[in-house]
């Protein structure tokens, strides 16, 4: 692995060009209007996995997003890695705050400006390039499969059914996942714990139209001010959330494990200006990093109703709506967290509103062993490109996915991120470090390069 | 005025004409797109006003939208009416919810539907035709001058200035507005009182950027989770706003007209089912009539914040909005208010939020005499042609230049609406009855001719 560094060095101007190609394709799964686009993402995909060396790359048909499949096998006896990623992208709402064109990927202060650099294109291009290395150079000690998917954002409904029908042919030792982050630039982190996720929406409908606010305000219940209080009463004044047996399949962690977590470097004062709050605002008795490790959350992603435009309207509008997801930790069922949020949205509800709320996508929390083969490679792999060890640490994010890949196809996920807090993923402006597009590629090559040996 | 039926049976067509010319012009007054509109609305109201008759018609310029004025005068000696109306409309949005295109007038089931058919388009026309009448048939014994605004929905701002500049001119006996309603289309009756309004506009600020809802979720503050906190405790249980000192100016409204109010004819049921809720939701101790009449109330008139597209986006936004209105009573201040409110708000945000109170415009509320004689010439006139005396009501509404006519011009104002609470004003598929249109023609026309023979 000796011309690794300096493969990557001479090949940085064609890796950018390839990657760019992904990222001007506006995939925006949860939009109707981008269907042309998956498809146009996913050709794209499976072009790059045959530049790349895969004997076989193909798309598969699902009721949504096509599937993109590719597989390099070796040797029946060499041991398996699936890699798994995503081509869908968040939406690039509000449209306002980009500083570059959201889908016209821009290089300034040595970081690629573009909705998907890091969230999940970047990230899962660089296995690409890792593997085109290592079959190139003849090093390859391991069969590669590659599954990419177009329906990440949007809860991967599809891929679970993709996966119960392809058992065999994703049988693997491990799957190896880059959408995650590390602690810091120069603190790598392998991520070993996720949260699930429950995303519902709700409508609350007040008068079957618009009133006037003079003419019946103070009477008539106004749906914003209802919708208000029924949302403020999830949380109370502890951020604990007061849904009944909410918290009842909660695994309590053990101090031992609290200890360790708050080993991982963390500087408040420098997370706090990072996003320019005065103070955090998480559930008494927690950590910071246990907040968003380790315990649920409850936040509104949207909300609306009534007269948003320029200047003033007075109404007393007939509707108002909120989108908001829960992010829920090891052993919650993330239906089940939807039926008691149902059930107590609606039973909190005064008799002068209508309730509608209407769940969306859900996941499963997921915890990674730190003890299997690809764990140990991973860790000799960021030795030999970053000089250190990765801390293990627990993500607030969700991939709901991973805990249905341990259920479905019995593979336990590894969970190689390179990304930054500061990269902005679903935001205006997501960005991805040049520097730690190169370093994946080349860590990558590296795990490779030891998971082949491992086994 | 034997003919005065006869003249409006032979000149629907006309009139309608007429009307649809004003009602086409999308003067929406707090659009800056429509600026142009507005100046095209005030010259066609200049026309209108020298083909009914007036000696003078004129523009004049203010800051924001021009005021026309126009003016008959008979004889120094006789009594002075001002027609006080205004041309501009309410915003149209929810565009989706109209059934006809809201800038076309448009007649189904003897109603006419369009933005302005009723407020206050279609109720200021009226005046214009009675008074054309009036002249044409040599019955006008008093004077007459018209004021209509461009200005009324945001809070008439420049016609306090023109007030205070043109006292002279807007000297008058009385002032006269048709912009309210009546109880129902066989109850008549003449509004004595009016709420002010104080309208502000919030903002609130958690992290500078969008954030993804897993990776910062439960540690940060969400700012719609936080705004809706802070909404949701302006007003209690019993459904009072807890501002402090909120109510200090409130007048308390004795037993015996609490018990007058009463016996206005009110069906909760009816009025219920017609905008089909199941319960009304208002201040504790108070009937429905009671809190739109003579309550204040709190009303978010808008909201705003996160995604709001089509599917789900995991977000933990950076700011969330709210525009909202207090509907106030006599002798509360509209500014002292708006002032309580900020103090307020401000002192209950938390340390992990930032917030910025925006007041916009606001106004006093009004009780207008009974006893004067505008109002006994109105009396005779609805006698005339409702055969039934009007009865006097409270509406929850506020035109708020009717307090300042009181203060700059030291002139009682009259207020004869001839509009119903299901022409849905200020909302989509406003419209206008055509037996109102004409029927408010006609009683106005009486009005003048009393009027004339008062004093």
């Amino acid at each position: 692995m000796t011309d690794l560094k300096n493969y990557i060095e001479t090949h940085k101007e064609l890796f950018i060009e390839d990657l760019f190609t992904l990222l001007r394709i506006q995939s925006v799964s949860s939009k109707s209007e981008n269907k042309p686009d998956m498809l146009k993402c996913a050709e794209r995909w499976k072009e790059l996995l045959f530049e790349a060396g895969c004997d076989l790359a193909e798309l598969h048909t699902t009721n949504g997003a096509p599937v993109v499949y590719g597989e390099k096998i070796i040797s029946n006896n060499a041991p398996t890695i699936l890699v798994y990623g995503h081509y869908d992208v968040m939406p690039v709402e509000p449209l306002e705050l980009w500083k570059t064109p959201p889908f016209e990927p821009t290089i300034m202060d040595e970081r690629i400006y573009c909705r998907g650099a890091n969230d999940d294109k970047g990230q899962a291009f660089m296995h690409a390039k890792a593997f085109e290395y290592m079959l190139k150079t003849n090093q390859l000690k391991c069969n590669l499969k590659f599954m990419i998917e177009g329906e990440e954002e949007v809860g991967s409904k599809n891929l679970y059914l993709f996966c119960e029908a392809n058992k065999e042919k994703l049988n693997a030792d491990v799957i190896v996942v880059s959408d995650t982050s590390m602690i810091a630039t120069d603190t790598p982190s392998i991520t070993v714990g996720l949260r699930g996720l429950t995303y519902l929406e709700v409508e609350i409908t007040g008068p079957n139209r618009d009133l006037h606010s003079g003419l019946f305000g103070g009477a008539v219940a106004n749906p914003i001010n209802i919708l208000c209080k029924m949302v403020a009463s999830i949380t109370d004044e502890k951020n604990r959330i007061t849904i009944p047996n909410f918290y009842d399949d909660v695994l309590s962690v053990s101090k031992e494990e609290r200890a360790l977590m708050a080993k991982a470097p963390f500087d408040e004062k420098e997370y706090r200006k990072a996003i320019d709050v005065d103070e955090l605002c998480g559930e008494e008795g927690f950590t910071p990093m246990e907040h968003v490790g380790i315990r649920p959350s409850f936040d509104l992603c949207g909300i609306w109703g009534g007269y948003t435009g320029e200047g003033t309207k007075t109404v007393l509008p007939s509707k108002a709506f909120a989108k908001l997801s829960m992010r829920i930790v090891p052993n919650q069922d993330p239906d089940k967290i939807a039926q008691l949020f149902k059930k107590h949205f609606e039973s909190i509800a005064p008799k002068c509103v209508k309730v509608k709320v209407t769940p969306h996508h859900g996941g499963n929390a997921y915890v990674s062993p730190i003890d299997m083969p690809a764990y140990k490679a991973a860790e000799e792999a960021f030795q030999e490109t970053y000089g250190k060890k990765p801390i293990p640490t627990r993500s607030g994010g969700s991939i709901p996915i991973i805990a249905g890949f341990d259920k479905i196809l019995n593979t336990k996920s590894l969970l190689i991120g390179f990304g930054l807090e500061a990269d902005a993923i679903h935001s205006p402006n997501e960005s991805y470090r040049l520097d730690h597009l190169f370093k994946g590629i080349e860590t990558i090559a590296w795990f490779y390069k030891y998971f082949g040996e491992k086994k």
